[in-house]
């Protein structure tokens, strides 16, 4: 019997319109749906692929604890590795549904690096959070001959300073609780009129606005700040 | 009677199944269609959502010279967004067909420059060429707190060279002729080893290799250079 194929899905950043075809026709043909999902209640990947999926798969939600650290984190990959390569070596085919890109600051990786090397698996790349944040913004992400560089906001200040200066666009990710941080940093670099937030971007509670408009204590992990530092550099 | 809406549509890196749902929807239900094209012959925008297309719209192929520089491509872009402004001032909305995603190194920037200020302008993200070489080169594009830096072959080599000393993750574009001087100089930085060479990704002439089995005569503008600084970050 041949054995089957992993796939890594990525299903965009929210908006269940922003999937691809190819994600759609993958997800609907693969029997075995894997999904990232919290300790308790729905997974946001499997809701912007719901509208598209039919009944009777088997379907395994990947839950991780908020305050996982790394440790129990490998627990709960290895042992969703361990269930996916079952179904895979019984021949059987597997979704694995992934926000945005797979590829890009997703949690696939952990499987992909458990995975790929014994099995057959393919990428099938998404719409990043970051795209749609550009657009949600009406801010491009970079032009012509910028550099673009992205940015984890957990880094310290002196390196994100580092990348800041040396960037003609940068956008810092993962914000939540380090928000007001990075707003005081923009602020001392000068560039808090060449930035803008957004959160939830393609979701129904997007919502963009200039840093000091921004409350701290508000601020969800999927948000981010786009930074031009020469302005408005497409013009 | 009510203006039409200017659309920025990404229709992916190539492979027509990694268009959106949003992106074919939107280029179905606008009656004019506008889309990049070479001086002579095909627009590859144009022939990625040809399959999801019927007849009877208006087409615009916004032509531009290969040899172009700065101002008779300011002027190409200056007549294409004149057109396009009758046809939204007469209240048609024009969807105009990006590759990848419109603010990720899109041209469609030049058109949103002249029009957003004084049209109804939405911009639909789409799947980068960046996110279709990590997939198709099985290799993250960044993972947990990397960071992650953008850059243009045409940059000089010592301006590469500290932006990839500060990167944990970089991807060079718009390679072209500058392959061979980008080889060189991620040889002299000691991190061939670590890099991998992508072109036409997610299109049916999509090759991968390492550095030193890449011709450099035939390295087109759609390549790319991944490069993890630390090896594979994401285990």
């Amino acid at each position: 019997m041949a054995e089957g194929t992993l796939y890594g899905l990525g299903v965009g950043p929210g908006d269940p319109e922003l999937v691809t075809l190819k994600a759609v026709r993958i997800a609907q043909a693969c029997p075995v749906l894997a999904y990232p999902a919290p300790e308790q209640g729905d997974s946001l990947a499997r809701r912007i692929m719901a509208p598209h999926l039919a009944h009777g798969k088997v379907e395994i939600a990947i839950r991780m604890p908020l305050s996982a650290d790394r440790y129990p984190a490998n627990a709960v990959y290895d042992r969703a590795a361990a269930d996916l390569a079952t179904h895979l070596n019984a021949g059987r085919d597997v979704a694995v549904l992934c926000l945005g890109d797979p590829f890009f600051y997703g949690s696939f990786m952990y499987l992909f690096a458990r995975l790929a090397g014994k099995h057959r698996t393919l990428v099938v790349p998404g719409v990043t959070s970051l795209s749609a944040a550009a657009s949600g913004l009406g801010m491009p992400l970079a032009a012509r001959n910028d550099v673009l560089t992205v940015i984890p906001a957990i880094l310290s200040d002196n390196e994100i300073a580092a990348r800041l200066q040396s960037a003609d666009a940068a956008a810092i990710v993962k914000l939540g609780r380090h928000f007001a941080r990075m707003r005081d940093l923009i602020g001392r670099l000068g560039l808090t009129g060449k930035a803008r937030y957004i959160e939830h971007a393609s979701l129904p509670g997007e919502r963009s606005r200039s840093l000091d408009e921004v409350d701290p204590a508000t601020v969800p992990y999927f948000s981010l700040i786009l930074i031009h530092r020469r302005g408005h550099a497409w013009q």
